[in-house]
């Protein structure tokens, strides 16, 4: 086991949103975006001034724990691994959902968690757990804190003292078995360190979802992540084989091995479960030796239609087995044009007339470039040969559904930026407009419908509203039946007192369309509190009950994440 | 829905043994059996009276459904629908596991089952399982009757009335979804005829278990069966992509949409349930479009070692993805080899000659090809070039690792006779020799040790009861990071009274190895009662405790096949 971090090493967001302090988004080396922000969105970021919240405005009320109660906390992982200052409890009381992060720049701190306790070993874990049980205390297991339905925010009516534990020091790869492809790894491993630590000895987990830089491994089996290279490596239930998690009444352990038939499932309870089961402390993934080629290319289509046709039979081959596929909408294509630096280089001024020559050619050909065209992305790995002759199948089938393959640059340059996107967020708050997402999956054959749909959703009520609003979409997550489809949108709010009503209208229209459509609530983002008003649409009313009857048996004293998926 | 077969109609077993009356094992043709069956077994088959049961020979005793509750039950199904005469309730009170078989032969019916019903409809479903609750009944759902688990057998101390219930007349396809590619099916669908009937329209589901000819949709969902081109088309949890079970309070429903993220798998609890949550009605599958190309190649290695090599060669490349890949060990393959027919045709005289040149060849280059060399199958599918390539890469592998390219004939033959095994236990049964098989999911790094382990397990076991052994053993159902073993072994048992005890320590022996070496109980099989000694060993103490919670608070009352994957 390496030596461990401290708590006050263990990586953490800024208090108020994403990532680190001092990476923000810019857009004054990108020309079209404050265009299109104005557009689309009715904003003129040159003529409003940002606002950036500040934690001394505020007060942050004190913590409940009683000091008896913290010694023995402190007892079991030491002084240093407590942490109940202000910036601390913030930080832990939200995840980074569109609410959560207009509730903490708000100052909304009525009800904070009231200790941090960063446990460094299994044994650790369970002796928190037991002075939870033991002391009627509410426990909130914590990963990257990235989640976006809320499944780390302590309850506003919660009397009890609220203990948030992070994983983040337990981070170690414990054990490779080359042979058999799998890891043993401490679920407090964030992403970048567990690609790190495996790529070093020439593997790879293959698990990239947008909130990567801050989420952990046991994060994603919490809360059934799915990263966007799903096609190749499968969603976190194919890729977490093995699973231990600290409950109640011991420590739950499923065997990393193929072929489970021992009546229902305990892996896939427990996958999901946010908190509500225990703690999950270790997880066994499957490992892949890393490609020795990697190719990301880029393609075009005239219209989301055409492109939908061109995804579906690249799933649909047999002999094509992409590492991801992803069709970007015409707004969202639009939206990721506004995203090019200006050309400054010579060789990005070539590009920049390349393109435009291209783009006046499409034209030519009929092809709407403004608002229309779908770009698409594939990722092929493997050998030199069949990445090779994927790329040529894939070319052939982009052809036959009326698209052109654009090569590999901008494939590079999406590969490259693809986990920047949640600064924006934060960016945009600042001059009072919220972005946000919503993804459901669906099958191939309503996957037209839901976009249309949701669209029409969407721009309803922002007309109802009174709000201008822009919505774009992607499709991402291929499978034998079906796809995800991210839709991202934004718009200005009137007013403080009027923003979470306003935001919330939006998304529920979205939400509404989805399970109305018989698609599900979400594809990957869990349950939290967010999605709780769908989720008897979602799994069912029998359903339902029995994932309440699980829980309540499981943690009759409700002290382990209560609230979260659903109510008891 | 197409006309519904009468309960008299629907397939079923022999009353004695596996699948229909007329059809049994012949030796006469293949003149190497008898010799194997003498050497290994310790049979004379030509000298010893084989000895076939006849029901009239045993006394039934009188079911205990009250008048009352049958009539109840008969305005639900109709007269013709329920089944309690002698041959029906003997048929249906015992799986066809070993310990199954030995004890319908012998007349064992301490506890039959009381009635059976055939359910028409989902709705027929919801009201039986009413009156199950109301009367306080116990329901066992019933699907083809070929588990070796023990799943449908009545609890012989159970002292309320037991009804089985024949899900047989709910065999439609109900939808195609063409674009999606998924088909929704009732449970009560044959295998074969499930085939049938997508083939038709030019799909397939592509999951083929042993026991395909006898057992149903919803059986597999239940028991989370996997089928022998698991390799391409995944074990039947990734096949089944949503359900519907009769549940005490409603109807369960789990959408088949991809990407499931609602908190702990609904879906996943109702797999393996085996009746225990309700009655499962229908599944939604996905479904393939036949290939155009089939083909089963058969190589030959000179020994387990060389062949698991080249088996997980296979699985780790990226570059081909077979169907099926299998490896007979050296007993095995022997045992193959005994049941080629003797040559009549001038076409099959040939084969021999040829055979027999090229063992000759093997044993000049250092071979040992009576019982060390392990013959493997690998099944292609896809385009014709596809197929072509895929092969040429295998050839390749295999041949890097030792062994050699049989080509297409045998595979042909394995492809053919691969349902025909079940025959051969009754068979055995008939000359008192007990022939039963076990598997389990092991990671590719203990395949090997587990391989060597349950065979010194099960000689040692027979060494100390006196008794001559065979066992053989074959991997199969490829995974990323393991696969499957299957063990089969047979034994002539002392005297009647000392059978079963005979057949436990053989059985128990080998179970008890695969637990010990951190492998599963069963990789196929299901719990059913058979498994109970290890399932704790199997997902673990706080899994148990998990599942019998589950089970408990779904059916306080017990109705619902009790005992069956954990005591209460």
């Amino acid at each position: 086991m390496s030596d461990r971090l401290s708590a006050r090493e263990v990586k953490r967001h800024k208090w108020w949103g994403w990532g680190l302090d001092d990476v923000t988004f810019r857009y004054d080396n990108k020309p079209a975006f404050p265009v299109l922000a104005r557009d689309k969105v009715g904003v003129d970021l040159d003529s409003k001034q940002p606002v950036e919240p500040d934690l001394s405005d505020f007060e942050v009320p004190a913590g409940r724990l009683p000091d008896a109660i913290r010694s023995q906390l402190v007892g079991v992982v030491g002084e240093e691994n407590l942490a109940d200052d202000d910036e601390y409890r913030v930080v832990h009381s939200f995840g980074r959902s569109l609410p959560d992060l207009f509730r903490v720049r708000a100052g909304d701190f009525a009800r904070l968690v009231d200790a941090v306790v960063y446990p460094s070993s299994e044994d650790e874990v369970a002796a928190v757990l037991r002075i939870v049980l033991e002391q009627d205390l509410v426990l909130i297991p914590y990963g990257g804190g990235s989640c976006i339905s809320g499944s780390v925010t302590p309850d506003v009516h919660e009397q009890r003292p609220v203990l948030t534990m992070n994983l983040g020091r337990m981070r170690d790869v414990l054990e490779i078995d080359d042979t058999a492809g799998l890891a043993r790894v401490e679920a407090g491993m964030y992403g970048p360190d567990l690609e790190e630590q495996l790529n070093e000895l020439g593997w790879t987990v293959g698990h990239f979802p947008d909130s990567f830089t801050y989420s952990t491994l046991g994060g994603w089996a919490a809360t059934r992540s799915s990263g966007m290279q799903s096609d190749k490596y499968g969603d976190i239930e194919d890729i977490a084989r093995g699973l231990r998690m600290v409950h109640p009444d011991g420590t739950a352990v499923t065997k990393a091995i193929p072929g489970r038939d021992s009546g229902p499932s305990v892996h896939e309870m427990i996958l999901g479960s946010e908190g509500r089961l225990g703690v999950i402390t270790e997880v066994t993934v499957q490992v892949h030796r890393i490609s020795p080629v990697r190719q990301v290319i880029a393609y075009m289509y005239p219209d989301w239609e055409h492109g939908i046709r061109g995804m579906h039979a690249i799933a649909r081959s047999t002999d094509v087995t992409p590492t991801f596929t992803r069709l970007s909408d015409g707004p969202e294509t639009e939206f990721s044009l506004s995203m090019v630096k200006e050309p400054t280089s010579t060789k990005s001024k070539v590009a920049a007339k390349v393109q435009e020559g291209l783009f006046s050619y499409l034209r030519s050909k009929g092809w709407d470039t403004t608002n229309e065209m779908s770009i698409s992305y594939v990722c092929f790995e493997g050998s030199k040969e069949s990445v090779e002759q994927q790329k040529s199948l894939v070319k052939k089938i982009v052809k036959g559904n009326g698209g052109i393959t654009l090569g590999a640059g901008p494939g590079a340059i999406y590969d490259q930026k693809k986990f920047d996107t949640p600064y924006l967020r934060d960016f945009l708050l600042n001059y009072q407009v919220f972005g946000d997402v919503c993804d459901t999956g669906a099958t191939w054959s309503n996957l037209n419908e839901v976009h249309s749909t949701v669209y029409d959703a969407f721009y309803a009520v922002q007309r109802e509203q009174g709000l201008p609003g822009f919505m774009f979409c992607h499709m991402s997550h291929s499978y034998h039946s079906g796809a995800c489809l991210y839709f991202t949108f934004a718009f200005p709010y009137s007013s403080d007192e009027q923003a979470l009503g306003q935001y919330y209208a939006a998304k529920n229209a979205v939400q509404q369309a989805f399970v109305d459509l018989g698609s599900t609530v979400s594809h990957h983002h869990a349950v939290g509190i967010e999605h709780q008003p769908w989720i008897t649409e979602d799994v069912g009313e029998v359903g339902v009950r029995m994932v309440k009857g699980l829980l309540a048996d499981n943690d009759p004293g409700r002290n382990l994440n209560p609230g979260k998926v659903t109510t008891p």
